[in-house]
């Protein structure tokens, strides 16, 4: 198994994408080829005190340019051939990897998937997947940004893509696939939802129905399914919300000195609270639809989520995520189905 | 000043409307009418310990009908020409009343002013218009569910009816607005808001740009726009991933003796931020585009609720919030202004 990671993408690179890939290394029985600077990237292993020879376990694909956060995705992804974000991606297309990973501009990080792997046969559009923390568990949410305006058959396959991404990474057996809505009523929503609710009821997914947003923080659903001008707004308000109210908390428990006496008495389990919430726990987010593994992390990326990042992309190629999608949009297009 | 009371509608109704209305009284020199069914009406004044006449400050006008929960909206609100809310708002239309308040069932809130009140010259569509509790204040979120489909001149007037707003009721000078999208960069968002950031950078708007979920708690504008099914998702996300989080906390400074300790220390500072993030602190949210004020308030509103929901109907009212309304919209279509 041979994970390539991006290790100039993300605001802490090229230490902490370095850092990230070595913790994977001690934890699975892999191969990390970092992709970037090389002189960079040898610094950063010697700097993190990697002892071990390169070529084996671990090796490095020099790639001498970097997309930066304010270049236009599409645009630099076709004009900088070998930045590291392309030449990572395309490693796996030539067969000498099984997967990437990448913290960089979101959206070139999409773009490079998108046409040095392109999509998988029947697929409109790959979709961004991210998995939500809840009360019950984690909710993959998707699309969570990858495409602004869609039709209710992108929101169908979003569906079955995501319905897939449960069962295989997260082993639930016939995942509840909800459609984020106004309202539980069928009859509630904007036009997409009205329309994809339809094509929802008549399809073979396990339909959960409509799903308000308060619902979704209490884990109403394994899968939620929406826009990606909807997602990502759901995905950064959660951000929002949560980061700011942990932070009045964290004022009430630095701000005085009961405060921080009480701070004290329930550190471990505001911690354990703080980590549930915490995006580098779960690693990344796959760009479903695309015909390899290609896992997206969050541009504040540390070592952790690197880590994390890095161990999904091994499991979704464990579990052949990206054939059990071909073969789920293959059954759902063929009539002669069930 | 006279401010019409829909007390049959609210889960808690008639018993925590008439409560409310009440403490608007002890609070500012108004007028109540409570609008719904009068026997129950007089029991709750009674069981209130309401002392005084009726026919002075608190009046009561029958009405036999109810439009429950589970309704079509539109249908019941011209169907049921005596249910309490269809009422309360023909009392503002005939100037019998100044402004209505109600927590019933929001769409056939919002349809029983529509149809009852009518559009002020000019607007389109309606909108709801959310005080949401930020770091640093409040940001009104216009549209909160009125309109699940909208196009760019809607947009801009809810961007035009929230700085009123804004303006007239939270006494804020050139109020920002802001448009909810997925970056900050104009070209970021869907073919809404694309259009939108348009003809918002060439309108009379102190327009703060494009805003994002992250951004939104932080109190990044005054005043936010979005179309209702972007604004009741953000709105019920908010409440949703708050409460659980609450929800959380509250079980770590109850479920063992040391988080009960630290409970005890830091029950005031806890106390306020439950307090900033509550819905019934502010009120309710005013149906802005009709003619006259109309508030709409959370269907679990109590007391406290309806009292704030009162008293900001009035405040409304004082400031001439419909008349300033019909002005900047009239500006707005003016060619020679300016």
């Amino acid at each position: 198994m041979r994970i390539a990671v991006d290790a100039m993408g993300g605001d802490h690179s090229p230490r902490e994408a370095v850092r990230g890939g070595l913790q994977a290394l001690a934890e699975k029985n892999l191969q990390v080829i970092f992709v970037g600077r090389e002189q960079e990237i040898r610094e950063e292993l010697t700097a993190a005190g990697y002892q071990g020879d390169l070529g084996a376990q671990v090796s490095i694909v020099d790639a001498s340019e970097v997309i930066t956060m304010d270049e236009h995705p599409a645009t630099a992804v076709r004009k900088r051939r070998n930045s590291s974000i392309v030449v990572a991606n395309r490693l796996v297309k030539e067969g000498a990897a099984d997967a990437v990973v990448s913290a960089g501009n979101t959206g070139a990080a999409m773009a490079a998937s998108l046409l040095t792997l392109g999509r998988i046969p029947g697929i409109a559009r790959p979709a961004i997947a991210i998995p939500m923390p809840t009360l019950r568990g984690v909710t993959i949410l998707l699309d969570a940004g990858a495409n602004a305006d869609c039709d209710p058959r992108d929101l169908l396959q979003f569906g079955l893509m995501g319905a897939v991404y449960a069962e295989a990474i997260m082993g639930i057996a016939s995942p509840r696939v909800g459609l984020l809505s106004i309202g539980e009523e069928e009859a509630k929503g904007n036009r997409l939802v009205l329309e994809s609710h339809q094509i929802f009821k008549e399809s073979d997914l396990n339909f959960a129905g409509n799903v308000e947003g308060q619902e979704l923080p209490k884990g109403a659903c394994d899968v939620a399914v929406c826009d990606g001008f909807v997602g990502n707004i759901v995905l950064k308000l959660t951000e929002g919300v949560a980061g700011t109210l942990l932070q009045q908390i964290k004022e009430i428990l630095t701000g005085s000195l009961q405060g921080k006496a009480a701070a004290l008495l329930i550190k471990k389990e505001l911690q354990a609270l703080r980590n549930r919430m915490d995006y580098s726990e779960y690693g990344g987010a796959p760009l479903l639809g695309v015909q390899g593994i290609a896992i997206i992390s969050h541009g504040r990326s540390k070592a952790k989520a690197f880590k994390n990042a890095v161990l999904f992309g091994a499991k979704a190629v464990e579990e052949n995520l990206v054939t059990r999608i071909r073969q789920a949009i293959e059954e759902h297009r063929d009539p002669a189905k069930q």
